[in-house]
């Protein structure tokens, strides 16, 4: 699937005009400089170039992992401005939340019936975020490939930016494509992965970013914010700055968010910093991320003046995907003999 | 759960109002004599007590089971037409197709996240079905309890009319309701079992009655098709007839079928053909079944004159079952914090 994969990248530049694109994520905090680089950008990026983009904010996925829905609401508003000042147009992205489309939904179901529950306990993210949760495995989590098929093929996205983990979610996709059309007649395409090679992001700690650990920059911080958040990265007392993961997770986190906000490499970073210590360090990196980010966040700011802006987007994004999923519903259902 | 459904049968005389009704079939078939005596009967007298009742004909359901969706569109006129014949009043009682209603599908999502894999995995009908189906288990059978949650619970249904073997899918929408409205406030009424004690019709040949064994007197047959299908009924050359299930299944079917279109006892049948064997049997079963749905059939077939009449009755029992689901939905996205 990964040479695959470097063919599909070869024919979106040449084709743009022949792919739609989905992508999306769980709306379980504020969106920050790991989401940017890993993701966003590339959504930037392809809608340049003329493909089209469908983006979920998968709301309900938020409880595959845990019981409240606390702050979601918030999360999706700031993630829309976050999408805007980061340069996605809503005219050409259609920005939509998974609870706000019940056609899309639906087509869990017949879905369900094209796949076995040990296909399901196989899929490699449903195991291993089992693993890590500490919780029975709950009937939405088993399920989650499926939710995520639908979320594909509703709007017959034939094109799936993944990181080279979630390959397993993308042909769990194409296996309930092939599957529908055999059983009923042609009515989804078979999804291609688009591999993206981003650059990964530690948290201020070293590990993954994300909101969970208390590790990330948020795109919506303010400058102090993001000082205070790279102040309370945990460094050591060598004042000789070094690259280096294993040993020095925190030093090597801020060499490395420096280095993508700067363009350079990390290795870099640490011999222009020399014997200068953490501090200087932590002084750059914050100057390093605060500029980088202050266009951003300068159009973040003056969108936000505009109080109704995300729910307008919202309200527009959620339109049209209730639409393109009546029209591919309609098509399920007369494939399946059940329109009355 | 089963001296709780004695209350509850006494409050229904009392107090019809106070419950609303969802009861329903899967359209594997036509419908026959075990779905008259077994449920049929039992829905008109609800609606004719004041109760209102809502009706799900689910084809989705037909699926967990089978790969095909063939016939089901046939299946489901030909079940309305003979709801319609039967006594149901389409005005009072809410006839829909699972299919057509996107917003009680989508409940689905949320309720999968309250209940675990172990719980679905536990479920007797879920394991009854699977033992009896030489098939993998799909994740739609594994996840049929919580589909049949979502039907009981769109429509606030808080009266559900099951046989003793189907409790415990009432026990489960019972723990989903009630961890819904623990978790996100008060949306769902806890529903109640309504154990209904109708009697067993065997199918032709001592078995249960299914359309799959083709041991079944569907209601929409001609007299002749339904002499056709006792003549085939193999007894035995004991001229004798006597009621004994064990070892005269055929013989004691018949006498099954007769007893109850005539509100004998099998006994009493039995002792009344004496020594005339079983072409005498037959003719006397034939005869009882034909009389008892002649007034049946015969309104069948004045509706059926009318072609558009199923399709207008779903049309209208869509509309109506979308409308309270869209209500129901609003309820849930706004307990949820999902309306943006």
């Amino acid at each position: 699937m990964a040479e695959r994969s470097a063919v599909v990248a070869r024919d979106v530049d040449a084709h743009p005009e022949r792919f739609r694109v989905l992508t999306g994520e769980r709306p379980t905090g504020l969106l920050h400089l790991g989401h940017y680089f890993g993701t966003i950008i590339e959504r930037v990026r392809l809608q340049e170039a003329g493909v089209e983009t469908v983006l979920v904010l998968a709301d309900y996925q938020v409880i595959t992992d845990r019981d409240t829905m606390a702050n979601v609401r918030q999360n999706v508003y700031s993630a829309v401005l976050d999408y805007l000042a980061a340069g996605l147009d809503p005219e050409a992205t259609t920005i939509f939340t998974h609870s706000s489309v019940p056609a899309l939904n639906q087509l869990i179901i017949p879905f369900l019936s094209l796949v076995t529950e040990a296909e399901l306990r196989r899929n490699p993210t449903v195991k291993s975020e089992l693993a890590s949760s500490n919780r029975a495995l709950s009937g939405l989590l088993l399920t989650y490939p499926v939710h995520q098929a639908a979320d594909i093929l509703f709007c017959k996205g034939n094109l799936v930016p993944v990181g080279k983990d979630n390959l397993p979610h993308v042909e769990m996709t194409r296996v309930i494509a092939r599957r529908f059309n055999e059983r009923y007649g042609d009515v989804f395409p078979v999804p291609d992965a688009l591999i993206t090679a981003s650059p990964e992001i530690p948290g201020l700690d070293g590990r993954k970013m994300s909101k969970s650990y208390g590790n990330a920059i948020a795109l919506s911080m303010t400058e102090d914010e993001t000082a205070a958040a790279i102040r309370r990265t945990i460094t050591d007392i060598d004042r000789l700055i070094s690259f280096d993961p294993q040993s020095r997770p925190g030093v090597s986190a801020l060499l490395s968010t420096a280095a993508l906000c700067l363009g350079k490499r990390p290795e870099e970073i640490a011999a222009q910093i020399g014997e200068k210590g953490s501090s200087e360090l932590k002084r750059l990196t914050t100057d390093a991320v605060n500029s980088f980010l202050a266009p951003l966040r300068a159009r973040r700011a003056e969108l936000a003046q505009d109080s109704g802006l995300a729910s307008e987007v919202l309200r527009r994004g959620n339109d049209r995907a209730n639409s393109i999923a009546a029209t591919t519903l309609d098509e399920v259902r007369t494939a399946m003999g059940t329109l009355y």
